[in-house]
C-alpha cells in the first residue's frame, strides 16, 4: 500500500507543558513514519472549540495538502462522534471530534465531500481509559489515512449534512452603527474583529469605536508602525480582517477587549485640523 | 556505517522560551541529519527530576523505537554520571543523567540490558562551560547512537545495578483508608493519583476523599462529561490510573491539590436515594 | 533545479499560543517539502530585537548549515527592508528584517558576503494585509533559497555595509570597577553578563557585585551545584560568559536582575577563614 499523504498538520488545546502533543507525535511516528508532522498550534485555550475553529479557519488556506488532525474535545468519551471529513476531492482530510471545531475550515475550503464516523476499533489503539481520544482514536486514524488506508475503512459513512456546524458571528447594523465582535486577540495584543474592510469603507479615516460603555476614536493605518503614538489604529490584518491595534503595545490590554466582546463602529468625524487664532483686523 | 535508529525522542525541563531545545535540535541535526526528532515535552518543571521521570514513564509505551534523550539535570557538571542505557534487546537506548530520571521508564520496559557512562570526550562537543550537558554531552551521544556508533564506544561499562533508582510512591493502608499521593496535575487540572482502579473497586460508586484536613465526596464516572455539574468525579484516566476531576473546570484549582499531596480514599456511603415522606396510616 | 539547503532554522517572537509559527511551517512545507525545519525558539519577548539578536548570536555556531529564518519585526510593513544575507561562502543564508536582528550572528560567523533586499514580489505570497511578512515574504524567500533559487533572484543587491548593525554592549572601567550589563536571564534564573572570564581573572575567588544601589559578594564556582547553599555564585556558563547564579533557585528573582541592568564587579577581599579564639597564654 503506497503512502497517500506525506504531511499531517496538527492543532489542539493540549498546551505544551504536558506530554500530550509528544505522545500524539509518537503515535503518528510509529504508525506513519514517512509523514512529516506540522504543528499548527497547541495553544488553543483549553476546551475552547470556538477559538480552535477560528484558528483552523484562519490557517487552512496555508496548510500543506494532507491530513489535518484537530483536537479540542471537551466532550471526549461522551456520545459526540469522532469523524474524518474528506475535502477538495481528496486533497485533504480533516480528523477530529464532530463538535463544530472542523466546520469553519471545512466550509472555507468548499465543504465536505464525504465523511465517516471513526467507529472501526481495529484502527484505534487499546485505551486504558476513554479520555485521550487524540492518542487512541484520532492520531491512529490520521496516520492510517496518511498510509493510504481508505476513508471508509475507518468507520461508517456519515451524512455530511449531519456534521455539527461551526458558529461564525456576523456583523449587524443597529441604530446606524456597525455592531461587530472580537474574534481573536493575538500575542501582540492586536484585536481582530469580524469586520471586512469593505464594510467600513464609508466611515472615513476616523472611526468611533464603542465598547464596554465607553467610546474611543481610532484612525485607519496601513501598518502598526503607522499608528501615531498614543492613538488607537484600525489595520487590515494578515487575514484581511479589521484589527484594533496600537503601535508596539497591546491594544487588548489598553482597551480591555477580549474574544467575544462587542464593538460598535461609526464615522468618527473629520480629521482634526490645526487651529489658527487670528487677531481681528 | 549504516544508521541504526531513525527516531530520537526528546524530553527536558528546558522550557520553550530560551533556545536550549533548538540548540539541542541543531546539534542532533548536524550530527545525525537522517534522524527525526520527536519532542515529548520540554515543560517539565525546572529541576523536577521526579516529574520528568513520571512523564517519561507515562509516555514510554507510545514512544517510537530508537534513542530517548531525557534531560532534567540540576546536578549538571557535578559528579553525577551521564549514561546511556540500552533496553529491549537494543530496540531503544535512553540517554541522560543518572539521577533517577530514566529509572521509572527503564523499569517499565523491562529493565536495563546494559549501560555505559558517557566518559569518552571524543564524542562530546567542546564546551565553553560545563553547564549545558544536553548540548555538549547528551545530544552528541544520542546522535552518534542513531548513526550506529556502538554503545561501548561512548564510555566505560556501568554495572546496571548501580544506576540510581527512581522513586515511585506506593499506596498504603491506614486506619482502614487507602492513602494515595497526587502524581500529576495536567493542563486541564485533572489530578492523577497513584491508584489503580482495582484498589478502589470495593469502595462503591461514592468515594470519600480526604486531603488537607477536609473531606469531599467524589462519584465514579466513565468520562469527564459524565461528572454531574458541581460535583467531583473519579475517572480512570488515559494511563489507567484514578484521577480526581471536574467537568470543564480544574479540579486542581478547585480542591487545591498539587503533585506530592496526600489524598485518602474510603467508601462514601450508599447512593443518595429520593426521600419519601409518608403520612402515618 | 536541485535543492540547495536541506535545513531551515527558524527563530521568532511569535510565541506558541497563536498559529503564527505553524502557518510559517506550513508555507515552508508547501514550497520546500524536502527541507527539515529546526525551531530555535519562538519565545523571544514580543518586539525585542535586541533579545532576538543575542539569542541568534548565542546559537549560531551550533546551527546546521542552511537557511536561517529570523523574525522579530516591530516595524513590519513600514519602510524597513527585508533582506537575505549570505555568509560563510554560501554555506548559510540569513533571512529576516534589516533591523539589527541578524547583525550580531552575521558578525559572529565572519560577516556578510553579499545581501539582497526581498523586493521581488514574484517570490512573495499574495498578502491580505501587510502585517505578517514572516508568512508572506520571509518564509517564501527561505523556502525558495532552500530549493536552489539564486539569491539575486529574490531582489536587488544591497551594499552589505548599509545593513543595520546590532548593538552589543561592551564592559567599561569606572572608578576601578568593571561595569557590566545583564544580557540574558534564562529559564532557571541564571543571569548572564557581558563579561569574559578573562576580564575578572584578577579579581580573585570572591567578587563584590554592585547593582540597584546594593552590594553582594559572589563566589566563583565551576558548576551550579558547587555554589554553597544560600550564596551567590559566578559560573562560566555554556556560552563562555560569566553568569550570576544560585544553586537550584533563580538568581534573577533573588537579586532582582533583569536584561539591560547594570552590574559592577570588583575584588571582594580575601576568602573568609575560620576564626580561632585562643586563650592568651
Amino acid at each position: 500500500m503506497p503512502p497517500r499523504y506525506d504531511t499531517i498538520t496538527f492543532l489542539s488545546d493540549y498546551g505544551t507543558t504536558d506530554e500530550f502533543v509528544g505522545v500524539v507525535h509518537s503515535v503518528l511516528r510509529s504508525i506513519a513514519p514517512h509523514a512529516a508532522v506540522v504543528d499548527l498550534t497547541h495553544g488553543v485555550p483549553a476546551h475552547d472549540v470556538r477559538a480552535g475553529g477560528l484558528t483552523l479557519a484562519r490557517s487552512v488556506q496555508y496548510v500543506a495538502p494532507g491530513v489535518i488532525l484537530a483536537v479540542v474535545d471537551p466532550g471526549v468519551g461522551s456520545e459526540r462522534r469522532g469523524v474524518a471529513v474528506e475535502v477538495l476531492g481528496g486533497r485533504a482530510v480533516f480528523v477530529g471530534p464532530d463538535n463544530g471545531l472542523l466546520a469553519p475550515a471545512v466550509a472555507m475550503v468548499g465543504g465536505a465531500d464525504r465523511a465517516v464516523s471513526l467507529t472501526n476499533a481495529e484502527h484505534h489503539l487499546p485505551a486504558p481509559g476513554p479520555t485521550f481520544a487524540g492518542r487512541d482514536v484520532f492520531a491512529p486514524a490520521a496516520a492510517h489515512l496518511a498510509n493510504g488506508v481508505p476513508l471508509d475503512e475507518l468507520g461508517e459513512a456519515v451524512d455530511t449534512t449531519t456534521l455539527l456546524p461551526g458558529i461564525l458571528p456576523l456583523t449587524q447594523e443597529r441604530d446606524g452603527r456597525l455592531v461587530a465582535e472580537v474574534l481573536w486577540v493575538d500575542r501582540y495584543g492586536n484585536v481582530q474583529l469580524n469586520v471586512d474592510p469593505d464594510e467600513v469603507a464609508s466611515l472615513g479615516d476616523r472611526v468611533a469605536l464603542g465598547f464596554h460603555g465607553t467610546a474611543r476614536t481610532a484612525v485607519r493605518a496601513a501598518t502598526y508602525a503607522a499608528i501615531p503614538r498614543g492613538q488607537v489604529g484600525l489595520v487590515v490584518d494578515s487575514y484581511g480582517l479589521l484589527s484594533v491595534c496600537t503601535d508596539r503595545s497591546s491594544a487588548s490590554a489598553e482597551l480591555g477587549l477580549q474574544p467575544g466582546d462587542e464593538v460598535t463602529l461609526e464615522a468618527g468625524g473629520p480629521m482634526s485640523t490645526p487651529v489658527e487664532l487670528r487677531v481681528a483686523p
